[in-house]
Parts: structure tokens; C-alpha cells; sequence
């Protein structure tokens, strides 16, 4: 992986509809798992408020607690979208039309279908780049450590796609392991094999098959050959509970 | 409403699955839904990874920025699992076996079936009370103002019903009309609507439904009177500027 691309991240999720149940978050699941697969770790996810005060607080802690932060929602046209205008503030730096992604737009318009509601959409925080990609005229901007995304999430998932090279670069690997004993039978052992393997993140994440219990232990890490040694250990660890359950 | 309900709640989600992308997050949404419902304003979702000092940390934000905090997940028996332990250090109290809850646990599962994992489970912050519902024999803590409660999602909903009582209480009520017009068309005339009703919260949620720009409007409040009268102009202004637009 280079040391350029950054190996932490936070999701800042910007929305009254995530928050009042309307919508169901996609952006955050989305994000997760491509950063996963790049081998990034997601340390936060936040979901706050279209309100501009939470916004800046938001984004002030999550940037300096990780190498990058990741924004969704906020930037179109209607008066909810303040996001530009809350990182403007957060960097100190004024809202300012852009003028290449202005020429875009009036490539695409046409002068008279630039309404403001558009010009809006072209004003970036000042040192911003744009963040171009196919499902939107509207461009993302990239300041500092801070990423700003679409919420609309055909456009999030495209914007996501061009920035995401420069986040981690070595991938993590997962492993998924199907139980069918109650967690509390194979929490100690697995506690004590979680201990021999701090390499590897092992979880168990229970379930219930009718009136069983069911569930999987995954594991994941970067590292192929610390992964098939953790497998090969859970694995030999559930069949001796399993024969010594048979046997009661 | 009652005034001795909660009128403000932010949700701790905890759980490295949800930030690795293997989990797509299920508890956040049912609590923004239910608590929409019950007029208790969500102000925040925070995922934090299973760290006891990155719980500790986001337990304390919320619980003094909210009237209430809910948790969802970290409370089974695994090494993973140390909510429970977290609660306890933030409320500066041992985590201690629940006498009450052990009688209910070896009551279920005999004194055999009493293995340490379930004992883990027993514990709770001393001076917590358990809470109690029908898809789980060990229970969630309820603590000051912070709702411990299961990340499995049919017992994290089943507790979830069992504390909503103590928040909120007349509902929101939301109503959303479909727009076929681009936003940035009736982005400034919607900004000037919500000025005029600061009691009703107005977003707009563009989509595309194939080339042709689609979305919704969306009001929420309190007030049924004001939300009706809210809805009558948001679509008496459609109505114009799709009439404008159609004699352009």
C-alpha cells in the first residue's frame, strides 16, 4: 500500500431523512465495504442533521481524528443543502463560484437553463477540487482531508469510485464461518484464540435458525496465511465442542 | 407529551461488522422510524468499532448532547462484547452479576447450562435495571440516561419496544408529494416556503426515473393544521412552475 493514500477514514452522513426514518441509509454501507476492500478502516460512521452548527462540529472532530473524512448529502440546490457551505466555514475559506465547473454547466445547459439553483451547485469551498464523475454535472469537492460526496446514492457510489485510489490500496481479506452452538459454548475459546492472533479480527455475530441457534464467526485481516491458520483453528475448535456436546 | 419523556435521543451503534461493510446496518433505521413515530427527535446516529475507548468516548458526547442515549450491540458473550463494561466505566460504577437476572437465567437453562458465557451475560452497571422483553433471557441495562440494548436485530427491536414508552410521545406525522421537475427548478420558491414555515421540516429527495429528473418533497411536524396548509402551497407552487414550464 502506498503511505500517500489514507489508511483511516470517517463517514460524516448529512440528512434529516436518515434520521427521521424515511430513508434507509445506503451511502454508509456502500462506503464501508469498498473501503474495506481497499484495505482502508472505516472508524466512524456519523449521521447528523441538516443543521449547520452540528455539521461543522461533525466534521472538526472527525477530521482530526482520521487521515480522511468522507461527506454525504447536502450538496444540491434546495435550501437543506448547506454542506459546501458548512466545510467552507470548517476550513475558514469563502463559498466561491468555480468557474471551470461553471463552464461545465453552461456546456450543458445552455445560458438560460443556468438557473440558480444550478449556479449554487457550482460554488466550492476556495482551494477545493472538484470531484468529477459520470452520474453528475455537479461536481464533489476535495479539500484538505475532507471528501464531499452526492447523497443521491447512483451518484454517491460514482463519486466514491473516482477517489476511493487514494484510500488504502491492500485489500482486507474475510473469512466466514457457519455455527450452529450458542455463542456462550464457544465464547471462552474463542476469546482465548482472538488473544494468539491479534493480527486477525475475529467476530462472532449469533442468529437463530427456527429454535436454533445459529449464526457465523468471521475473520478478517490483510494477511492470507495468518487468515487460513485463525481458520483452521476456529474450525478445529467448533468440532471438539460440537463431539463433546454429542457425547453429553 | 409527557415532560418527563425524552425528547432528544442520539444512537450508539456498536460493531466492527457494520464499519467493515459485512453488516448492513438494520438497528438505525428501526429506531429513526419508531422514534419519528413517537415525536422524539433523533439527533444523531453515531457506529463506532468494538474499542472500549472509542465507546467510552462517543457514550460520553452523546449522553450529555442528547436527553437520552440508545446502544445497540456488544452485549453477548464473546470477547467482542464489552458495551456492558463501557457503560460501566462511564458511569464511573462496577459491573456486577444481576442477582435477579441470574435467578431468571438458571431458572431458563438449569444450573448446568449456567456456563460462563451466559454468567457474562448477567452482568450489568451497578445501580442499571434490566431490560426486559420476550426474544431474549438476558437482558439490556437501562442506566441514567443510556438504554443498553442487543445488536441482533429481532431482540434489539423487541427491547427497543419495550423502553419507546419513555420517549417522546405525540408523534411526528409526515407527508410526501412527488415532483417530476429537476430541483434546481423549484429549489429558491421551496427555500422561501420553509422560511414561512419554520414548524415544518421540508426536504426535497431527488431521484431519476430514467432520463427525466423525479423526487419527492417531504414535510414533517407536530401540527396537522400547519402541515396541511404547508402541503396546499408546496403544490400549488408545483403546479405553477409546471405550467410555466410547459408554456416555455
Amino acid at each position: 500500500m502506498s503511505p500517500r493514500t489514507h489508511q483511516t477514514a470517517a463517514l460524516l452522513i448529512i440528512g434529516n431523512e436518515i434520521l427521521s426514518g424515511r430513508t434507509r441509509d445506503a451511502n454508509g454501507w456502500r462506503a464501508a465495504t469498498r473501503l474495506f476492500e481497499r484495505g482502508c478502516r472505516l472508524g466512524e460512521i456519523a449521521v447528523v442533521p441538516d443543521e449547520a452548527e452540528r455539521i461543522i462540529a461533525a466534521l472538526e472532530r472527525l477530521r482530526t481524528g482520521f487521515d480522511a473524512v468522507i461527506t454525504s448529502g447536502g450538496i444540491g440546490p434546495t435550501h437543506d443543502d448547506i454542506t459546501m457551505e458548512c466545510v467552507a466555514r470548517a476550513f475558514g475559506v469563502p463559498l466561491l463560484e468555480h468557474a471551470e465547473t461553471l463552464a461545465v454547466m453552461r456546456e450543458h445547459y445552455g445560458e438560460e437553463g443556468l438557473n440558480p439553483g444550478r449556479r449554487r451547485m457550482a460554488r466550492l469551498p476556495r482551494g477545493a477540487r472538484p470531484i468529477i464523475c459520470e452520474r453528475s454535472i455537479a461536481p464533489g469537492a476535495h479539500i484538505g482531508n475532507v471528501y464531499v460526496l452526492a447523497g443521491v446514492p447512483e451518484i454517491f457510489a460514482s463519486q466514491l469510485e473516482a477517489i476511493l485510489p487514494k484510500f488504502g490500496g491492500e485489500g482486507f481479506l474475510r473469512r466466514e464461518i457457519e455455527v450452529s452452538l450458542p455463542e456462550s459454548a464457544f465464547a471462552r475459546p474463542l476469546g482465548r484464540l482472538q488473544s494468539r492472533f491479534p493480527d486477525v479480527e475475529i467476530g462472532s455475530y449469533p442468529s437463530r435458525c427456527g429454535d436454533h441457534p445459529c449464526g457465523k464467526i468471521c475473520l478478517s485481516s490483510r494477511d492470507a496465511a495468518r487468515l487460513d491458520a485463525a481458520e483452521a483453528e476456529v474450525r478445529a475448535m467448533l468440532t471438539s465442542l460440537e463431539s463433546t456436546q454429542a457425547n453429553d
